[in-house]
């Protein structure tokens, strides 16, 4: 397994010098720090946003803590077991907001749809979209349609945007985590990316698995009721998985993170497909799933509240805050330390 | 020319009744409104936005009325006399949040790619975002990424989604016209149209025209400071033209329009290629300009105050809210009257 330095990895040129744009740009790992780092932001100048790059940004507005996010997904198949793409866009961008401890106030989408695309279909995922806004009970305020000719896209894209409240008594920032952290995640990991897969190849895992999408807005206020300020950091791991959600909070706390091969848990059906594909489930998507860092004299009480939680019914602590800055080691079942790595390119394009 | 009653426009069922997604659907016209309003909206139940469509939703936050737009550009090409993509996503979006006189406090920027754009171009648009966010003032505060397969999109869409707070002492909106309103125009229209037209057919008029893309939000803090709530509704007239823009409002408002023919300026070589290529230029979309419905006491200061402006320089009184409710009608130069109808389907694709 390649060495990497997490620390390293927000800003990472070589990585850029390409001249055209790569799948693995958008893959949520370290070419897309790259672009991210390397260009985007730098192009922005003086419009670019402060500090550590976020799941959401806090916009102060007289004295309220307003949270931004926006996410585009492009997921195909559009359909998939346990959810689809008007789904993801409700719930990730939930999940955005979430991860700074923000409760949905309301949502914007915007759709890029191919012409001919099947008007049954576009109705299938509006209505997906309305029904996970229901069911979150966050209201869709506004939106936007664009329709590009055949060709110009693949069926379509859901763009959606969440602002958000700030909970008080919280500040949960990817620059947060500090030594001694416990690191607890609500539950298992790499259902999405490994339903997508089979969905799209036809391996026939659908069986045994489904997308883990939820929203899990409920969850952090429940974790900021038992940690208050305690609640150090929160991400989602979605595109590059639980590697990417650590490294880049390694990265933006300048921590070092070890956590226990064997406390992550891995359904079967995943662990089997990620076998048999040749693929470390730590770099797999999720979607309905959060790690969180903890001070530990309130770790315990917010594990608790977790789990009392259906959203977190299997949260677990999977590992602490300590070692080399930048750097995030798995403690093997044999006692062994490896490095986890970000994924450096693309697992598995259009994954959300 | 057909005659359209704008009131029912809100809601043609008919227009609705295909297998397929029309590139028409994606106009900003009758087709549009027939995919908002017969399914896009509903689909949404419960979670809908409740009133009139608007260019932006309110959202009031702890006594604060924040404002939330979103668009979707997939403009062909990317970069145009006047402008690029990343520019119009700035300013669209700024400038929808002005047609709520909200002023912008933040934008997020996200980017469908497809791989395989030269990286160089893709700098290009992300500096043209930096550029015009500068300009208005407004810091893009969050973002998001996604690369697509080569063929499964058109090089890059950007959707940009704005938060703003709207200005005391207004509340402007799609049904907040009145009868006696006058209406204003702020400067020429038809220029952005023509120029992507230009530059996609090769047609040559881009030596004499280029597109209007500019911000609005301080034009329209100026309105308000003359007008406060005699500015009764603002609106850009974006796809659709000036056209659509006055129809929306009138059915929104349940109010009949007049405008006068000679009152609305067109500029020489908007109107020559009109002329040559069949096209009404109230049907051509613009990026830089607004109407605004204003209560007759108050119409002289609030256009003193816009031609105070450089983006208001041109402004001009066009018309006065009268007639048969959801109608627009033009008087022409020979005091005939005729019906503007919205546009039916797609004049031009994707032209912002």
């Amino acid at each position: 397994m390649t060495k990497v330095d997490m620390a390293a990895a927000t800003c990472p040129v070589p990585l850029l010098e390409t001249e055209r744009v790569l799948l693995g740009h958008g893959s949520g790992g370290q070419l897309s720090a790259a672009l991210i780092g390397t260009l985007l932001v730098p192009a922005l100048g003086a419009a670019a946003p402060p500090g550590p790059l976020e799941d959401a940004a806090v916009v102060p507005v007289d004295g309220v803590d307003l949270v931004l996010s926006t996410d585009a997904y492009v997921v195909s198949p559009l359909f998939f077991a346990g959810g689809d793409i008007g789904m993801l866009a409700v719930n990730g961008t939930i999940n955005d907001l979430a991860m700074r401890a923000a409760m949905p106030l309301g949502l914007a989408i915007a759709y890029v749809v191919e012409e001919g695309l099947a008007v049954d279909e576009l109705r299938r995922v509006a209505t997906s979209v309305g029904v996970a806004a229901r069911a979150a009970g966050v209201p869709v305020v506004t939106g936007d349609t664009k329709v590009v000719g055949r060709g110009a896209a693949d069926k379509i894209f859901v763009v959606s945007t969440g602002i958000g409240r700030r909970l008080a008594g919280a500040a949960p920032s990817a620059a947060g985590a500090r030594p001694g952290d416990a690191v607890l995640l609500s539950g298992a990991i790499g259902r999405h990316g490994i339903t997508v897969l089979s969905a799209r190849e036809g391996l026939g895992f659908d069986t045994d698995v489904c997308s883990d999408t939820q929203p899990l807005h409920l969850l952090v206020e429940a974790m900021v009721a038992a940690g208050g300020h305690a609640v150090h950091a929160l991400r989602d791991p979605t595109r590059g998985g639980l590697a990417s959600a650590l490294g880049e909070i390694a990265a933006a706390s300048g921590v070092g993170v070890e956590i226990e091969d064997r406390a992550v848990p891995v359904p079967g059906p995943v662990a089997a497909a990620c076998e048999m594909l040749g693929l470390d489930s730590a770099h797999v998507a999720n979607e309905g799933c959060l790690v969180a860092f903890i001070a530990p004299e309130r770790a315990e009480a917010v594990l608790a509240a977790m789990q009392a939680r259906p959203e977190g019914r299997e949260a677990v602590r999977i590992g602490t805050v300590v070692g080399e800055p930048g750097r995030v080691t798995v403690r093997t079942a044999m006692g062994s330390h490896r490095i986890l790595d970000m994924l450096i390119g693309e697992q598995l394009p259009r994954i959300c």
